[in-house]
């Protein structure tokens, strides 16, 4: 039983009736869409957490990377990555670990995460057989697909996987000249692995073996897009879309097998191709929920991309983006530490909230009313209350010569909102004495 | 003499074949924009720097207010915040300060400065009259002409001007249910001069004289727009675009008169609405260079503003808007710090980056293309040659195990691009191979 099949027999899954409340939507809606394959809520049958819903018509989700690499392992570092990244407002979060022992870490991370829990098993299954340099030729399918059954009964609520890296797709490849190349390294193991084997992405040829293990603990797929541009001169080219394609067809069979799924997105997209991008994905997979990393509308600001993404993923959830996965200050050149993490998470969610103030998602404007309510009544408790991070907006103020005066350092008594309230309660006093006479 | 006059004769001033040298287009085409009134080049006749072009067709310029406060006064600390600016990349400074010796820190200021500065002469007449509170009466419209006159023989380049809060204006206020309403200093200012002096503003009824002041020393004038919505509930209301349409029409006798003039506009704008306010600024001003601050499209990020403001100021420089005023972790909590001055310079670089790539403008692609081409080749030399912030970017690599290692620490040695890599120079061998046989 999944989320998807009990929709498709009309029944309303404790789980759904949860998204619902959260979201302030009828529980039959959320269950329609989820039976259209329009919503996912990734939730492992092994596991018990608060879930959250991916789709059209609910609020847009964040997912923050965390993991290990061979370079950096300290499974402690990672745990508080998840806690900051949690307590800074991520719905999800993706264990994306390569170094250490990596069943272990994944346990961990589950154990302790209040969120869902994302990963890329192809990690698992290539590193293994690492231990000099790759070596792909000894990496069998059944490994592979015992891995994803592996890391599916330890309880992952989705996986990346890049069914859509196709024979087809490589020979595109080959033929367009791009200049990043491929930037997925989920992609970069699959070609590699594909071209030692000389056959075809097994998690492509063997779908049907992955939808079996995905229905059975109810692992919603994330089909994964190798091919995303990691350059702005390579956006939205063939390779891309083709894989694209791929991905809307193989949702369409995980959606007939009761499967949930959603699609993966780009990557480096100039700002006005990532609306049209949105707009491509949800056509050609039938409405699926879409999954951006990014989008980055440039690629030459190394050490603030949390910034760069945040434009292109507020870009991207206004135009019906559902789900963005954040990038930290540290893309591009170095793991990123706990504090990078949280510098992440928040731009992201400000690019969510952007988004969904425009999405028409319930409850977005009134937050930036009652934000504007306290300000125009130089109300900072509420301020703070109403701040998408309390802490640091009291944090800057205290550190002002006028933090217990009405107004701030910016303007002191010269504020704008405070003459302009003196000047509108002349005009009702004025108005009182008009009375009066 | 202005910029303006001579263009308008047919005249290429040094100024106008410099920008042209910048910005790689013709001289030409520069001084036809500038008698168009497309485009100005803030330049005080006083002064001597490298001046910097701002309008359509040209690179998105970029400012940082700086300036003290009656709370926070340390000349030094301005002074740094200047350098730090313009080190990040600030084409201009504004000087807001309202706190001790104003004309002794202009004066200051703009010796130093090695970019164009702007100011927002009515602070002064206000801040003369304000030892105790703020008194409007006391202010005389030609105590208002005279500090306008001083700033410009100091050698100020451009001025915010609100001649656009007019009697009729201030009526729609009265009548529009504003939830934030006037955030503007200069705005809520003269709102409280013109009702505590029964007036009209001054800067409006003697438009006339501020055009003999701006003319002797061609300063440009920023026609301000007093009544930007300081709340996402207030954007594009009837307020702000009737003063938009007043800002036009100054625009057009500026023109005229041989003054040079810019457009500014919001504020608080929901990200479906940017594209639309800069279009119906370009249309209703005749295609007059707009300098927007922010635009913010959330109210609650207060303490991450200068994100929110990346996030909508790259909208709107890819829509058409030529200036940024950037906006500081600060925003909204109280006057920025150094650093938080150096944060939002480098936020609003990326904005209008991300903007002009889209706008087509020469060279901007190139920069991407460049760094694309680095990361590909795994040239960390040059990809810091191309960062936006080369320091920091070598600064958090420093930061990682893997800093002498081709690879960064987020994936090691199982990094997509030297997979890819590995994999291309394998086809390309058993291409040769093939050859040979």
């Amino acid at each position: 039983m999944t989320q998807l099949s009990e929709a498709k027999k009309g029944i309303i899954t404790p789980e759904a009736r949860r998204v619902a409340r959260q979201e302030g939507i009828e529980p039959e809606f959320i269950a329609e869409q989820i039976a259209k394959g329009k919503l996912v809520i990734p939730k492992n049958i092994k596991r018990d957490f608060i879930p959250q819903g991916i789709g059209e018509g609910l609020r847009t989700k964040v997912n923050a990377n965390i993991g290990t690499s061979q370079n950096h392992y300290d499974l402690n570092e990672e745990l508080e990555k998840l806690r900051v990244a949690v307590e800074a407002g991520a719905e999800s979060v993706m264990d994306l670990s390569t170094g250490g022992d990596l069943n272990a870490t994944r346990e961990e991370i589950i154990k302790y995460s209040p969120v869902m829990i994302g990963t890329v098993p192809i990690y698992q299954a290539i590193v293994a057989y690492s231990q000099e340099d790759l070596d792909f030729k000894q990496v069998s399918a059944d490994f592979i697909f015992s891995i994803i059954e592996k890391q599916a009964q330890q309880g992952v609520d989705f996986i990346t996987v890049h069914c859509g890296v196709t024979l087809r797709v490589l020979e595109l490849l080959e033929k367009e000249k791009r200049v990043g190349g491929v930037v997925s390294r989920g992609g970069a193991f699959l070609i590699n692995w594909m071209k030692a084997n000389q056959k075809e992405n097994p998690l492509y040829e063997h779908y049907d073996r992955l939808l079996t293990i995905a229905k059975k603990y109810d692992v919603t797929l994330s089909l994964g897009d190798g091919m995303r541009p990691g350059a702005i001169a390579d956006a939205t080219d063939a390779v891309q879309i083709e894989e694209l394609i791929i991905l809307g067809k193989l949702h369409q069979i995980a959606l007939e097998e009761g499967v949930q799924a959603m699609i993966e997105g780009p990557g480096h997209i100039p700002l006005d191709e990532i609306e049209m991008n949105i707009k491509l994905e949800k056509r050609l997979c039938h409405g699926a929920p879409f999954y951006v990393l990014g989008p980055l509308p440039t690629d030459i600001a190394a050490g603030y991309d949390h910034i760069t993404s945040a434009i292109g993923g507020a870009i991207a959830a206004a135009a019906g983006a559902d789900f963005l996965c954040y990038v930290t200050p540290a893309e591009h050149l170095r793991l990123p530490t706990v504090e990078d993490v949280r510098e992440g998470v928040i731009a992201a969610r400000i690019a969510a909230h952007c988004g969904d103030l425009v999405k028409g998602i319930k409850g977005a404007k009134e937050k930036d009313l009652e934000m504007s309510r306290f300000r125009k009544a130089l109300n900072w408790k509420g301020m703070f209350k109403m701040a998408l991070d309390p802490q640091r907006a009291q944090q800057m103020r205290k550190q002002s010569e006028a933090f217990e005066e009405e107004y701030c350092t910016m303007c002191g008594k010269f504020c704008a909102v405070r003459l302009h309230n003196i000047s509108q309660a002349e005009k009702s006093q004025s108005k009182i004495m008009r009375k009066k006479k």
